[in-house]
């Protein structure tokens, strides 16, 4: 059943990313100024202040700081490396407690000098090390599978399948998965498993964009939602089949819009959700 | 187990777009020289002669001819273009006939103004339209998988898996499958899907060349083998692991290589074929 039109913006969420050329300060403000529930914010957008003081800003505009962006890279062919990831989780783990994000994203990782088999072993391995540290922090830890165009050097977890695994395996409240259509809209087993995911209780956050074609830059050129070919309404309906009740996450990198006034770009987004997700 | 390395060069063959510089007579004349076994044309390649006369240049040089490429591009929101489109697979089944190509490798096509359920309708409808005049024809047709970057406007068909659902729903001799390691190299079930089409009959090519990182254009920057992260030897041996024994197809669409001279070219293929195939 596809989902019914979204009618007011209490489920929207930005990320800091997506108006970049913003401060933190504004974004929170401009935001709020929109009527919006939530943000969730980029390590680099918290420039000068702490993550704490991030979060009493972010509060003081009465919206809900939804995740951090982003943990994870896990992978390296050096083991020296590999445990420098580590240890630099566990401080964005902290990051994320200080800030009172609920959620940290992992952008798992991958590295063309060795194979995906060992970039997969690498990321089971470190998910190991810094779960225990998330629980205690209670923070959760939510594996965002990446678009197979990303497989080189970003993350070798490419299908929710595969997130849904390692999810699966681990069996912990504090690890669970994040649905971005971007990376997704493209797998026929997609609808299978969202339902899966969501079955499982591990379906942590819902990001949204639009695939342009063409897409002239595969890192750079995001699409706002209505200008490409994803079907962002099913597949939004998919993951509230599940029961999932949580914001919708609008994560554009764009050097177009970023190029724009910021302001006219938070009006389009604003009017995109409402018409076309 | 891995496979071990190629020792001659009569299992290469070679995609006449790989050297798009030259006619189809040096391509052929050049190849044989070199000592490859076999060469597949793509259908630009034929310049003002007809496929009969192309089948006649290529047998005189000695070569096989292994494949024609490419036909398919099946779905269109237009239901008159998606007839031409089933006319025109006619015509290149055809051709390959004429041309004395046992395959046809298929694109399947996708059209961002519909979505990909609608696509992959098209393309099972358009297989089924086609499949008896390729039968008759003694053409077998072979869907290429493509990476699910190109989802939106070349395939809706991404996984070897999809592409093992069509080929066993139709059971014909003369449909199968084409494994293109650029294409399929990040899938976590590769390894079982190759096998899995091994085992029904429908394993009918295999292309290898290598994927940058970083990769400069998504068309037209493939590496050259022994440049990417792509296994190319382990995914080989898979594909042998199920008696597979025909050629290893060089297919590197690249304005790097194209700028280049073309005898120096083909040499770092045949170096690159025996070192990291």
């Amino acid at each position: 059943m596809s989902a019914q039109p979204l009618d007011d913006l209490s489920r929207l969420c930005i990320h800091t990313v997506t108006t970049r050329p913003w401060s933190i300060e504004e974004a929170a403000a401009n935001y709020a100024a929109a009527g919006l529930g939530g943000i969730t914010v980029w390590r680099d957008s918290f420039d000068g202040h702490g993550p704490a003081e991030a979060g009493r800003i972010i509060r003081a505009e009465g919206l809900d700081v939804v995740s951090l962006v982003r943990g994870g890279f896990f992978t390296a062919v050096d083991a020296g490396a590999r445990r420098q990831a580590i240890d630099e989780n566990k401080r964005i783990i902290d990051e994320a407690a200080e800030l009172g994000a609920p959620l940290v994203v992992l952008v798992t990782g991958a590295d063309p000098e060795q194979s995906l088999a060992a970039s997969r072993d690498q990321i089971d391995h470190a998910l190991e090390a810094i779960l225990p540290h998330a629980e205690a922090a209670g923070v959760a830890l939510g594996i965002e599978p990446l678009h197979p165009v990303y497989a080189d050097s970003r993350s070798a977890v490419n299908t929710l399948a595969h997130a849904n695994d390692i999810a699966e395996a681990f069996d912990s409240r504090a690890l669970g998965v994040v649905v971005d259509v971007y990376h997704l809209w493209w797998d026929p087993a997609l609808e299978r498993e969202i339902a899966r995911c969501g079955a499982g209780g591990h379906l942590l956050a819902f990001h949204v964009c639009d695939w342009k074609s063409p897409t002239e830059h595969i890192l750079l050129d995001r699409g706002l939602m209505g200008e490409g070919c994803i079907p962002r309404r099913q597949i939004r309906g998919w993951v509230e089949d599940t029961g999932f009740d949580g914001y919708v996450e609008v994560e554009i990198f764009s050097e177009r819009y970023w190029s724009q006034d910021q302001h006219d770009f938070l009006q389009q987004i604003q009017d995109a959700y409402l018409t076309h997700v």
